[in-house]
């Protein structure tokens, strides 16, 4: 069972008071210590500016404490747009990084001040030049696919290396600003080694293309403290510098990166209720454990057993006897089973009415939620501050 | 392309007409559809009580036009027992069929008038009888695992029959009055001998029981018509009818049925608009086809390639040359893929802008939907009558 940086924290006991107080399921944010991983992740990578995917976790608290320390922002749709602009973010720290996006939503960025887009297809730079004339625009390159991430991003996004030149050109001639590459290394990316080839890639698009380029934009991949230990921040931040510097040895780009998980994943810990703990047949090792947040509301992440999460039981120390479980949520659906073939520990003893808090669910959790599913309403996000 | 019931329908073109008045992605419901596909069900399936589940598609006016009907109902949460009272239903008609339930929410079913529950394990028999005293209780019944279900239950509800004798003891010795078994064979089930086992094995704990039982819950299971021909429902009606004849050949005990899927699923068309259609490299066959509703809103029924919707593309005909394609939703999350493996054929000349047409979308599509991921909001639907 690996602790996480929150429950480090001194403030933890004060997050699990305030947990006692409010109904499960829930979840409650450490909003300061967003801050601390914010500017960490900026002194440890002030090669690149920040842009934070608000999509991780969009609360109005966390974007408006993220612009004031200065951040940037990843925007993925008109609604996000709409709820940045509305807590007072200027547009200029804004860029639409949404490669899939209608004509009238681009000239809806357009129109509010955006002026960076995100492309990967011939008709979508077509739609950017007629919708946002002259903006900036960089081209997603697919990487191959990586295993070593938890969440690999599949072929979705981006495009060949020679298509990428393809739309340089085309961009220029649409007069549009072609100024550079983004790539996505994988959500929850374990092996380092991605960015090397992701940035070779980069540089020798760089060097091919019809037009001066000078903009990289790294995505995400940085970790989130999960059920296994990961390499501290400064790890990926040294390893990706030395990257950069081998393969643009020369004048530097300007590099983003755009944090999503590793900014909010680690301050969020998600409260459930134990529902009943049973044993399908008298001879059954393994016990099944319901609790009342699930696959529909907050635990999505466990799609395919991709994310595991640790758990804290409270009142119980680490000799508390644990033996393996089925994790499953409390509808009737036989989809909203978390973990099945990974087999998580929990006391003996767990019981019903219990609490189990789930750590490192700051990411992809409540913004996923089913509004209703099985009539169970989605699960709430709290501050703590 | 099959096409379905509803598309065969007159209102269809009037569907389509509101629809066109409508902003995507939404879903319209085909009301009158609904009603009667329960009273053809309710006619070829005499020989069983139907109880509408409500989780399939919570909109209050199914529930009021079923509950004109006579339909009675299966609640999976207090939270769908507080809409479903607040429209009027006697909860004399209602049963609570999630076998995984709070203490708290037993005792509120209880004190709202429900006196039927499902069960499967010691701990909740011990629950229910200490809070709604001695209410009527069925014990889930674990069949083994079926491939041939789109969704085949897992065994996260229902325990082995000689658990399921046991605790008929136990609810007798505590107060409970145990009446009967339950099972479920798997949402859109195509093999029929499933039944035949089921019935088999409930036959044999009626058999057994140290209690006379009088009560059978056959669940769901119960196809409609996506992408591949089902058989009709009087050929399931009528075989189910022949296996309870076979092991229930005396005394017959009072069945009941729990269709969702089956009574709304073809009643149901979700529109979507073409974002963008792409190719990553100039050489690609098979094109990405981007649509603004996707896994995290309408179609979670996707994961796993399980449920496959036909698709109606307006202004072709039967000759349109088609392709295959890869399917995705509009966020910025690789897992929004809806048909990847599995190829879609989609006319070729499909552009930015145009509008599809999922079929028999009825089931398990809005109240699934995310809350906000990507900012999105949770996709509408709409009632046709």
């Amino acid at each position: 069972m690996y602790r996480n940086k929150l429950a480090e924290r001194p403030q933890f006991r004060q997050i699990l008071k305030m947990s006692e107080s409010l109904g499960t399921p829930h979840i409650i944010i450490d909003l300061e210590m967003i801050r601390d991983n914010y500017r960490r992740m900026k002194s440890l990578c002030s090669y690149a500016d920040i842009y934070y995917a608000v999509k991780a976790c969009p609360l109005d608290e966390i974007v408006r404490m993220l612009d004031e320390e200065g951040s940037n922002f990843d925007i993925a749709s008109r609604y996000e747009l709409d709820q940045v602009l509305s807590l007072g973010v200027d547009p200029g720290k804004l860029l639409y990084g949404n490669t899939i996006k209608k004509a009238e939503d681009i000239a809806y960025f357009y129109e509010k001040g955006v002026r960076y887009f995100a492309s990967d297809c011939e008709n979508d730079v077509r739609k950017i030049a007629e919708n946002a004339p002259g903006s900036n625009v960089y081209f997603r390159v697919l990487l191959p696919h990586s295993d070593s991430a938890d969440w690999p991003l599949s072929r979705k996004f981006g495009c060949s290396s020679e298509m990428v030149l393809n739309l340089i050109a085309l961009a220029k001639e649409l007069g549009l600003n072609p100024i550079g590459v983004s790539f996505h290394v994988g959500s929850q990316q374990r092996n380092l080694e991605i960015w090397d080839y992701a940035l070779k890639t980069t540089a020798e698009i760089f060097e091919k293309s019809p037009v001066k380029l000078g903009f990289v934009d790294m995505g995400g991949g940085l970790p989130a403290q999960y059920n296994y230990p990961v390499e501290d921040l400064q790890t990926y931040a040294n390893t990706i510098e030395k990257y950069i510097d081998n393969h643009f040895p020369g004048e530097k780009p300007r590099f983003i990166m755009e944090p999503g998980r590793s900014l909010v994943g680690d301050s969020g810990v998600l409260a459930a209720t134990v529902v009943e703990t049973a044993r399908k047949d008298a001879s059954d090792e393994v016990r099944w454990v319901y609790i009342d947040a699930g696959k529909f509301n907050g635990m999505v992440e466990t799609i395919d057993e991709s994310i595991k999460y640790s758990a804290y039981f409270p009142g119980r120390d680490e000799n508390s006897p644990v033996g393996p479980v089925i994790l499953a949520g409390p509808t009737c659906d036989s989809m909203d089973i978390m973990y099945e073939n990974y087999k998580m520990e929990m006391p003996l003893d767990l019981k019903a009415g219990e609490r189990i808090y789930f750590l490192a669910a700051g990411a992809y959790t409540a913004s996923y939620a089913s509004v209703c599913f099985n009539g169970f309403p989605p699960i709430g996000t709290y501050i703590y501050r």
